[in-house]
């Protein structure tokens, strides 16, 4: 079965989840005359806005990339791919969480919605995890050669870190929220980091390949 | 006429459908301090956004590889498919139904969501039904030779079998909610199961044909 | 400029507008036990989700057909189809309106809500009337060979007649709401017949031209 | 890097945004038979509309045609996309924040309202500006030929052009917010115009390098 089709609608979903975090913007209660006041305070909103569309984003570019070192897809792998894109629509409601639990500003409501985003970012790594052993061992789908393989090999520990990240920051939030946050965004910038890593490695394999 | 621009439409109806089940996650009113509480109420919009994941996905599936098999369609083809959509757009609306009316607890209520939702499931399978039966007889549309129609034949009744599961569901449900529940769960397992087999014994044809 | 970006463009926003209708079914207030009895109540809601899905379906099964004709789209082409999208997209509110309407039940506001329909439906047609007229003027753009411009001819009057019904819908709707609503039904009726129509010629004449 | 795959998710991102735009309309309250004056009343969601989904409409076109002139793309120009891409599906607020603050007629409301929006545009402007820089410095990612690159060195101004518009209407919003919205306004109309132009030159190098 030809990959393609699977791509698409892939991007599908990836296109309307990074688009309907918009709809988390919603014009605020105000007295006629101080809605700058209302939407400075809707900063957390922003900034969960920000932090979702970056991860989303990277996501989508790890998912680009990746599935353009495969030829053929299967049935397991189509089922991965809906897991894994089951496990990114949960990312919107957690933002939405992190959002409101920051405007009201409780520690004990933020910290369960930090841990919500948390579990969440963890079991995708845990999808990308599944998805990257998959595809190691199914040589047969992938346009790389027997001795391009150590490609896969050099990526494969990097979910598990990421779900290290995930884990501690969950750890750390008990402790302090703002160690957890920090812990949060880290894991975030890694993706993004180990997006660019893997797009370098990657290029350079498939140009030797062909 | 190509039946591609079909496919890119009908993958964009199942992704947008796919994820605008989220916008049935809503932050919960709650004291400060008491929001793992509140989340914890919405363990049914998780067993529903689940369950419909899972439903609509495996469609989705059964579409991508059925729709392989074509190499063609026509107005009827085209226009069986748009009916195919309509029947699960409705699937979102029973699905906050359900998500409701389990958090208010009213058996009643229960009920009539649970019917409403096996009833668009039914439905759903009557299109399939429709779809199976047309490219059964209209054997210019589809790659497969003609000593490889066995596979329609194969797959003819397993619309009919959920369309007995679901109409068993909705008969339960009068004595049981519990049980109705369970068949209605049992048939979009049902689904997945037949998907697999489907997915198997195309491929196999398939290759074959080539 | 390729034809395939645009139409996939225009997939897309289809896809969206037809889907995005169900989010007008919203949980309604209802007294625990009482589901059913506030779900038959939304009958208007059901109602014009069916007539407008019924609409927008056709449309796109319009431009997918149409738009086959052609092997070249242009700056123009691309504004033109950009204004029926845009007009396509005014449809969802005034769907929200009637099914508001007919539930309140009072009739002002439900001629209202039918004449805000009529117009956006009037104003679709004008947008498909300038499209044909400007794709008869240039032959450039199509696949057709000169002895095949029939086809545009043949077509060119319909969206004249689209027209005419609604403008009498709007008409009568001011004498009984009941027959203006029949004829914007007829309305969509007859595109529907309209394309079968138009799909009918343009295999044919497509076919020959190979 | 193929560029398909990178174009359908900003097809994919585009579509939504501009299709989702209508969810700003809401069946306002009002009382029974005054349907009509309610409806009346909502002109600034309709105005904000219009302008909206121009503008996203244009930018879209631009994209469009923009992305034709390219054979490949790399890690850096997806990640310029990426950003671009955030930069437009921040506009969805703005526009809300147009219309209400236009209904509740607030001066200092429309005032904060309409240089949101502004900064918005200004921001997209910029990444079309980093954008049209990086493809002007990377001639490998081109289809063009080396004597054609001054079509890149004609438009290089335009984004510049479109910074100073904005940043006029948010000075001139200060002094009169008549005097803002037009400017505003003229930003949107003169994208329309700059896209007429690029799309025509584009399209008369393109060929020349066939």
């Amino acid at each position: 079965m030809k990959v393609d089709r699977m791509q698409a609608f892939s991007d599908g979903v990836y296109a309307i989840l990074i688009t309907i975090l918009v709809l988390d913007f919603n014009v605020p209660e105000y007295r006629a005359g101080h809605l700058l006041a209302a939407l400075v305070k809707q900063w957390p909103t922003m900034f969960a806005y920000i932090v979702s569309f970056l991860y989303i984003g990277t996501v989508w570019l790890f998912h680009h990339d990746f599935f353009q070192t495969l030829k053929l897809t299967n049935t397991s792998l189509n089922v991965i791919n809906l897991v894994m894109l089951f496990s990114m629509t949960l990312i919107d409601y957690p933002t939405a969480l992190v959002a409101h639990s920051l405007t009201v500003g409780n520690v004990a409501d933020m910290r369960v919605a930090f841990i919500y985003y948390d579990l969440v970012a963890l079991f995708i790594s845990l999808t990308f995890a599944w998805l990257y052993t998959y595809v190691r061992h199914h040589s047969e789908l992938t346009k790389m050669k027997q001795d391009q393989q150590h490609f896969y090999q050099a990526i494969k520990f990097d979910p598990i870190r990421s779900v290290s990240i995930y884990g501690l920051a969950i750890l750390a939030t008990f402790f302090s929220i703002w160690l957890g946050t920090f812990l949060l965004l880290a894991g975030i910038v890694y993706h993004f980091v180990a997006y660019l890593r893997l797009s370098k490695s990657m290029r350079h394999v498939l140009k030797a390949s062909k």
